[in-house]
């Protein structure tokens, strides 16, 4: 227990080595069926040219900031009573990590990389073909009846879904993404995990940052309202092929993470912040459908790009709104945040899709749908019920999402009415009240680390600039250039300003992939050791 | 006490002998002014014809589902033990519910058919005339005084207005009727009662399901969009008069009720789900007024018809609205359930008629009292407060209170405006997007045990049926037509098969009218009987 | 304790000798520095000529009701119980309250008269600065440090910013405005404070009702709807020039308040029903502004009025709004009122003004946020959620406020946009609705003391009966015109009763300015008397 295994320093950004033998031994894996004890320090994403030795300090606190792992390197010598410290809490936690299950005999031995309990089930017949994770949830529970213990108990654990009120109560931030000091979690958190189990579904939030930067950029190209910027369509052009690019690297990724670890993509799905980036992927395709440069596409869009990308929005939106109406614990007043925004975007952004696809009667179905809960949740965020338990204390990127709802509103009616009138004026002025509100409290922003989601937050600013534009077109004044103009600016700016970031993040201080804490809490507060938790009590 | 007596198995659908014998029972009891003691067996209800022995598990089951009686005169052999455990569950329920009310000494026995207490007080005068019962709410007890013991004490216990908190409190379901196990109600749970104490406001669900159908074959067989089918006036005329038939026999009936149980009448209007029943007879009305056959009605209607019907709903409205603004306990958070919708339903119904009758003013003018309300009740339902008490766990037929109210703004906003534009459109989206998350969800309807007030939960179907004629009006392709004609035959269908469920309730397992349960919980938990509760609580 | 100081038995309306001596006192204050004891009885309101003997008790009752001072008089001989009783109360408060400071020694003799500690610090540059009291609610407490007891600790207590919590835990009443019984308060009780303390913000609830009064008079002159009243352009120029000397006498009372009693005021700030009327000063002069009488006024006035009047406005906005949504303890679920209404009205107002300066576009802009948050505002307040503290159980004047909103919404609507439209007969029709849900409440009015806050809920009358008559110009015919000539009447009628009632109360009652206890509460429970508050409990 003392003897801390040394793990890697981190992760690159996409490190394809890494990727590969991880699929390797996923297959390998499926081959040999269950396999349930796998070597400790040979976890599936620490390839083995990418392990350096580096103290368990600058590991814990690179999970803090990527830009601590640095200041540490450089004075290392004036950390030492930090460090001390820093082991003393690893070594407490780690002991009540570990506690009730160093009981069970060797069992913490082979748990350092037990990550197959994340794995596909080998069953795959009864798992792959269930489409719907969500019809497990209330389902009877197959597994509980084999009553073998070690591995195959936490396996237990892992399958029944996890309620949406432990999410809440063991975790904690904006993103609840950080777990809270006194939970233990189902793997080892001084170890590097996989690289697909650190993949979250957030990162598709880069594909929404850069394909709505090509959509800007193809405005300001083609504006008539911007024509006195002159700029050329090739960005556009250039940042659509980037977005591309990246959008198929991510879903790639993605689809293997869903492959290889399924129960770890259900667990996202029933985050109550990630689940609504699960519409991330969709909107991001309709962000290129919409963004195609002029010059590789028609004028109209076949109506089948829209009915491909709208229908998992479509089947998302008929689950989780029926959630919030009707479905057990996952009240909109308790799991409302604001990334609930992405589950409302997703309509004014297909709106807009319907519109360029010819079909504006299919783009104002999809306008009313999401005006309808735009409203629940515009409201119900506005009010901070005090049983809303996510809403972050202080201000957070995450509040950007505020604005990207109105402004994709504004939009999308002038795309679907035809004119940009007294709804689109009145959604646009709210989306840039909103934007004050936060500019100028932009002292708040800063403290918080960086993390990939982050990029989420971007595509309000620029989805903000792009109705600007639009309303710059309606109203051909200085003062309506300038706006656009300037906040065109700021989006790309700090769309720059995140790419820079990432890329710091992923190649210099190879953090960009924290190990997902989130998605491996334990089911219950004790974590299956009752006895353990009666002892802490005790304790207290 | 054991020796449980042996009741009839249920009433037919509307027993005419029964009502009128209830009737006259009722005067004589009025000739003779006070008469708190009836005689045992001879509940006004059971008239005599009826009477079939039938053992107490039938009696039992009857009440939870009007199938079970089938299959439990099938198996009585094989359910032999279900008998004795359900005998039990009578017998200990009764010790309980009698339990306090024995220790007074021969109470339980004139207990069995005093039905007086929900009976009009004989003070006509001061009573009768108080046509708003809220008034009362918060009055002065003028019934306190009197000290008599026995079933005045009993009659005190009816006559205080019963708060809100104890019907949430004290029942359960969707339809807040079914009471909980634990508690006691001031009438006997294992007799009949009589036929008007079980009839409830909600019976006017009937009118609603068949107006709103009538409305439905009318618009099929005049809009031109729905030329192509064919439709003959004919079935609108039919349907219509059926309608007014029903409407004039359920209406009749529960004016009786209104004379005979006025204090019945009360406690419907103070349950927090019936009370919106209360809008149904003018909604009903109104429906009449709309759908009346071309043959027998001029272009435009007379402005009386509005005056009238729209002036009872206009009354309650500013109560119930006026009750969730500032009135004591009824706070919207707390009584907000999807059956809401019908309070705020009838001022689209009004805006429409308020257009046939060409005062179009007045639509606007109700219009907008509906949205406004409208966006209350519905961010409330969506957001699932905490302290929603009503909501239904799981899906129910209540739910598709959710399709009405859009759908028949949609439809008002093309009255009184003339265009079915974005306005309509939206209302109608919205609506077709519940109709869709409620029609994927089906399967949850399952399970729940039939109850008149279901005739309510078609009326949306029907709406938006006709909302999708309008549309298709507006939008004629073959999508939209097709739409419409199969929204029309499912709203068809499911009236059809509610229209067979309720004869086979009413005429074969004469179980369509159960004791009305709901308005018969004591007023506090105890039930007037501190000293028997304390027990209670020892004994646990 | 035991002999009670006699207290002067209230205050004249403006009482310009008592500010001045104020003024005086407070500059000579300023210049010898911080003093924190002041001579007992030479409180700075209560100049000597004001002084008359007159029992505690009338003083006590002229606090509840200047109505009860005339018949105290009258009936002084048949109230010798009730004053017994009355004196009992006063004594046992007199003792709860200075209980715990007269143990520390003389302080309470010095006590009465220590209103320095609501005086704007001597530190004037970094105090007076501070244009922004608010930027240090967060903020580090600088005087913590110094240990000075006494005076200087009370001081601290004052300076520290109240959180919101504590308001509602030690105040009650719609305007939160009652110190509740066993509440301690920081300033005496049973004397006259100086009359800037006693000059709250709700004063300038006056101009509105006065500047609204004059727009109302100038639309009934100038109003082609109401021509056939022959109303003189006169009435309009006068209520003007009154509304005008009383904003100007109130702005310049409330600017010496500023001055010499800073932290009074940061305390009436951070008041959650009272920070709302920091928006009425403005929202008067927007008032005045839009009132102009046309013999003085150009068609159009010059924008830079709009944007003085709009930016404090505007920045309040940002700040209030933003701390619904991102502000620590202060949510909207929390600390919505009706006066809440007041936030959001102040848009519609600069929407109107923007048009008479002829930017439109501004106007919509405005419109749109005021959407958004009155949406927001409306829906909580329906809702009534349990979280919401302030909400009076009881109908109060401040419900009035509901009809405001909506009544300038509309008139906002048809000033940007040009048309009386279905958006503005939308919000105009709510607006009527409520006023009819107010107005068969009447009686539920009755029984509250007048305060002057009354002023700020004509103004919403003031705006119906507007409302009312730009719908008699969209829809001329006798029913509109009628509603548009009576609800004026009513409007005028009520702010001449309003007018008369704070005469009497100024002049003959001289109760127009109670103490604010509101403003005096302590920071914590104990106020500061940690040991008292524990004897306290004992004694329950």
């Amino acid at each position: 227990m003392a003897s801390a295994p040394s793990p890697p320093a981190g992760q690159p950004f996409v490190d394809i080595h890494t990727v590969l033998s991880d699929c390797n031994d996923g297959l390998a894996n499926l081959r040999d069926g269950q396999q349930p004890i796998r070597a400790g320090a040979a976890g599936g994403g620490s390839s083995g040219e990418e392990k350096k030795p580096m103290p368990l300090l600058a590991r814990q606190i690179s999970l803090e900031s990527g830009i601590a792992v640095l200041d540490t390197g450089k004075e290392i010598k004036r950390g030492s009573s930090r460090k001390a410290k820093a082991d003393n809490r690893v070594l407490s936690r780690n002991g009540k990590s570990l506690g009730g299950l160093s009981a069970v005999g060797g069992d913490a031995a082979h748990r350092k990389g037990d990550f197959n309990i994340f794995r596909t089930k080998s069953t795959l017949g009864s798992r792959q073909n269930s489409l719907l994770p969500s019809r497990r949830e209330n389902g009877p529970d197959l597994h509980r009846a084999d009553g073998a213990p070690g591995s195959a108990g936490m396996e237990d654990r892992v399958n029944e879904s996890v309620p949406a009120g432990r999410y809440f109560a063991a975790l904690r931030g904006p993103e609840l993404d950080q777990v809270r000091d006194y939970e233990d979690i189902l793997l080892p958190k001084d170890e590097v995990w996989p690289f697909l189990l650190r993949f979250p579904i957030g990162c598709f939030g880069m594909c929404l940052g850069l394909g709505s930067q090509a959509i800007l950029w193809g405005a300001l190209a083609t504006s008539p309202a911007m024509a006195f910027l002159h700029v050329t369509p090739d960005i556009n052009f250039a940042l659509w092929l980037i977005a591309l690019a990246v959008f198929v690297a991510v879903a790639v990724t993605y689809t293997l993470k869903c492959i290889f670890y399924f129960e770890a993509v259900r667990r996202e799905y029933f985050h109550p912040v990630r689940v609504n980036f699960f519409f991330a992927p969709w909107i991001a395709c309709m962000f290129l459908a919409i963004g195609t440069p002029p010059r590789i596409a028609p004028k109209l869009l076949h109506p089948a790009t829209w009915c491909t990308f709208i229908a998992p929005v479509f089947v998302l939106e008929i689950k989780i709104y029926g959630q919030w109406l009707s479905g057990g614990k996952r009240r909109l007043s308790k799991v409302a945040n604001p990334s609930s925004h992405l589950s409302v975007v997703g309509n004014f952004v297909g709106a807009i899709l319907a519109a360029r696809v010819g079909w504006e009667e299919a783009g104002k179905f999809l306008w009313a749908v999401g005006l309808a809960h735009y409203l629940c949740v515009f409201v119900t965020l506005y009010q901070r019920l005090p049983t809303s338990e996510a809403l972050p204390k202080e201000l957070h990127p995450v509040y950007s999402m505020f604005i990207a709802t109105p402004s994709a509103a504004s939009i999308a009616w002038k795309a679907v009415y035809g004119e940009f009138d007294a709804v689109s004026r009145t959604f646009y002025f709210i989306a840039l009240f909103l934007y004050c509100s936060l500019v100028v409290r932009i002292n708040f922003f800063r403290g918080f680390r960086f993390s990939i989601a982050w990029w989420a937050y971007t595509f309000p600013m620029t989805t903000a600039s792009v109705a600007s534009i639009r309303y710059a077109e309606e109203v051909p004044c200085a003062f309506s250039k300038g706006l656009a103009l300037s906040l065109s600016l700021m989006s790309s700016t700090m769309v720059s300003l995140l790419f820079l970031c990432t890329l710091l993040h992923a190649f210099v201080w190879r953090s960009l992939f924290p190990n997902d804490l989130a998605i491996a809490i334990t089911k219950d507060r004790s974590g299956g050791t009752r006895s353990h938790a009666k002892e802490k009590r005790h304790a207290k």
